[in-house]
């Protein structure tokens, strides 16, 4: 049974992390830090994962004798964490932004200073469906931002396909998106009964869509706009794809269904799929329409932010690097 | 002090509108009708109105002797209510969609037959903030769709500067947007914690926000998705603009600045608007950006369906048909 | 593998338990009944529950086959489909109200005609932390109700001392608990926010509480009122309870501790309990505090009202009567 | 035109007095203050207040020049501003607890050290339904808290009759109570789908509730216990009243029509009360039973905990202090 620590367990996705691999068959959760809450036990701060374990502080001379870790931190502190993880021989499921890109100026523009420069890019994008074998011969897995989950896992037929000629993407995110550390945002009379759109400026997950678009074989650069709304967990993501070919909605339907009829989590749903439908799951929900209007092709994909977008595809992607049947522990 | 009867009271548009007449300064709420609630007070089957009228049937003989009608039914049954009340020389406000459009065969494809064929196209589109005059003039209004009312005023700008060469609209609405009926979609089980596309294959708004674009200089067809987000009282449409030229954030602040900036009831944002920010009022809030890396043009509009989108839209143009400030019992 | 029937799936409860049984490492879920939905898949018509079984018609000779049935119908009508299912040796988990009551006048007096008076009080009532022994031996189970599952286990310990002089019960449900129909109370314009007392003139779990607390040496009636508030699924009961004599808070504490420290699905809280804690969960959180000031004691107590206050405790009743782990599949 | 200042007008409370001022057709709002946002416009803070005046810091020299002001401080820093202000003939309205208790052993015990113990117990307690008359006479009106708002308009009528034996206060509040700081409590994930009993040890609206209903006639310690619900504005108090005599279900509609017939601002409902009736509003809504199997008497009371709990009810103290209708401006 390898040890599995989780670092940054106080959070959203770190808590989820911890339930899943402290119930998981094949993995024993061994360690699980917070920055600002150590000393107290995982179920004090997060009753709900029922974890009895001491929230540790962070020190990878201990954390470092597991055999993994999941490093739930921020982007930028992760990196150096990781980097003395890896050092230590342990495997490293990385849920921030700081493995993810290839590109360095295109981090650096968006991230600032790199935690790791000599790491940068040694990590295997961890989209199962997508580069399942990769992440099963890695031993350092950039798990994937939430909204790009979502959209990837939405578009990637279409982009193989090579039909995409440009895409709009309206994204919608739950509250636990924004992370647990209260603000003005977060703060339930800011939420309640709104809606807003934010990061219309530019959202950190927009250079990630399109470096994996682009390695799908599609390379325009996108509209990606996210929008709070007011619900704990969920996200979809409203694609309005404008194809260099006209499309019909069976010629579409058979391409979704090749790519994804033997994928356990991915979902063709007949009707639009809501957020509901997947909470708590590690299912990613997509449905495909051609607008008879204009031609565009119209996808909604829907996920949990902190389970398929974090948390429970960060044990997916485990899963894989071990060896094992990458849905156990996620059913 | 005209008398005015609000026909279909017992929806939630006509309880607001009702409320709203109830205690206006210049018109007196003589009657109050509901089809399957008649004999009831109105403020027994909706407290929050404070309305102690006791709810009508609809008889044109009675409510016809008002000098104003604010009609709340479903298109289809509102034309022959219309027409009734308009021989009697009722002045009507319309809030179905049956004299919105003024292509006759538009309106059959998506709403089927007309009620009223003979005073089909007779109504003068009532988004006072570009048809006043019109509206000032007429005896017959058709309130615009919740949607087209929040798309048309954050696109209007563009439309007439004749820069719009593409749009696509993602739309949010809360849930009153789904009528009072009892549904499965309406079930606060089915609607809280959730978010969903619906009407993918097509929304009746959208040949409305189309023929209301062209005569404002915008003539393709668009793209226009609603969603159900869970909150009452709300309306965020974002929209996604191909321009036919490069424009700057200047240039776009001018243009909304000019457009608006002697509009009582819109609002430009510097942010991007939520809707808690105007629930329960007359406003539509818009803000405009440029996204730098694509070239578009994204612009947000908030409203509440049920007052600008619906009731309080309905009681401005009543005022302007009387030759009252328009603002009059809104504020 | 025993074969398990659940009538009444496409209810919130009969959902669930579905779902739990068709996951289940012993049971098989082999039938699935809906009255107005049947020829669907369950996974249709609940996509959260991703059972791919056929909604069958109630048929005695078909679900008859099975080995246990859980039958999620209303009063009334499920009392002659649990005798048709005894007859045909089915061993029944039924939960609805019609054999958790043992006086027939108090039945007749809250719900009217029973359905199967020759079955009238052979049932267990199915509480597995009060009534194990006599669950595991009988082949017909009275789940309880949501709010006495949360009250008893909240007074238990007291009424068991011998110290309620009097108490009262003052209940919090989320929406889930008034049923899948919808209704004027279930839209969601009319429950988000808000809260209001329902059946305030009498609720049928009064007499249900007052039988199980007199079993358990407190006789007097109670005063028990609903609220419905704006959640989806939650159960709290905060009970005032007048003591016989005085208790200390560290007596009380005694005694619940060895009430319930055996007991798997029971957790003692050190603060108040809120429902988001047992979400989707078999377990029943408390905790106890005496009110320095009046010498009352408070006791908080929280289910999900369908989780244990519906289909996982009659899970958990169906282990015991087969002889299994009562929390097999629980987990 | 009186010019009045709201002190803490960047709170919730302080921002709904500043909107009702800024609105209100007699009085002239002249300054508004916040702690640490001062500088920006309030409407850039609360867009909802519409309020285009700057936020100023505090200085008793400046706003010590208006003939009004609403202190909307927490207690403890309210006494020194309330005493400044007065010593330069500004009436005030405070809405802290500092000048609602008239022992000061019992203030120094549930809140700590007097701000200016020279005042203390000099301001009358503003229950307009109570005290008008009081309240008309004074400089000084101490704004009751919102718990004691509507349990003591729930209350009056049966303390007033002396019938009160014993009393049990359910009391639930939306998250707004708990204020404007981000916090744990008040993060979305905390309160969304939760709800929580809080303060179980004790409540500081307990002695102040005791020592009213006192004065009108029932002495005896009472329980109190509020919760926190998921929604944003809204309290209701279900209170259990334990009568010294039988009372009939007439005789207890008559007591509270005799009370309230002539009030404008409580209403009397037939069935329970819900909290949405009263939202945005200064009313207080009540329904009055008997539990025919207990004899106790159940009243239910809901209000709006920042309007009629805290600022609109601020405004009605205010319009009685200056000979004004106290409505003006509220409806």
């Amino acid at each position: 049974m390898p040890d599995v620590a989780v670092l940054g367990a106080s959070g959203y996705a770190g808590a989820i992390a911890a339930t899943l691999l402290h119930r998981h068959p094949y993995f024993k959760l061994s360690h699980v830090t917070a920055r600002s809450e150590s000393g107290a036990m995982l179920e004090a701060i997060h009753p709900r994962t029922r974890v009895p374990l001491l929230l540790e502080d962070y020190d990878p001379a201990v954390q470092g004798d597991a055999d993994a870790a999941l490093v739930c931190w921020p982007h930028g502190v992760a990196a150096p964490a990781v980097a003395a993880l890896r050092e230590r021989g342990v495997r490293v499921v990385d849920l921030s932004a700081d493995f993810r890109l290839r590109d360095r100026a295109t981090y650096d523009h968006w991230y600032g200073r790199h935690g790791a420069p000599e790491l940068f890019g040694a990590g295997v994008y961890g989209l199962p469906e997508l580069y399942r074998e990769a992440i099963a011969a890695s031993d350092l897995v950039a798990n994937p931002g939430c909204y790009p989950t979502a959209a990837l896992l939405g578009l990637a037929p279409l982009a193989r396909a090579g039909v995409i000629e440009d895409v709009v993407i309206d994204a919608k995110s739950g509250v636990s998106g924004a992370g647990r550390e209260p603000s003005r945002t977060t703060h339930f009379i800011a939420a309640d009964e709104n809606m807003t759109p934010y990061k219309v400026e530019g959202h950190r997950h927009t250079p990630e869509i399109e470096q994996e678009l682009a390695v799908l074989g599609a390379s325009r650069p996108i509209s990606f706009t996210p929008h709070l709304v007011p619900l704990a967990q969920g996200e979809l993501v409203s694609c309005y794809v404008t194809a260099s070919r006209t499309l019909t909605d069976s010629e579409l339907a058979d391409l979704y269904r090749e790519a994804y009829e033997d994928e356990r989590w991915v979902e063709l749903a007949l009707g639009p799929p809501g957020v509901l439908e997947v909470r708590d799951t590690n299912y990613c929900r997509i449905s495909v329409h051609v607008d008879g209007r204009t031609g565009r092709v119209l996808v909604f994909s829907s996920i949990d932010n902190l389970w398929k977008g974090a948390a429970s595809q960060a044990v997916q992607n485990l899963n894989l690097m071990f060896g094992r049947d990458e849905s156990e522990g996620l059913t």
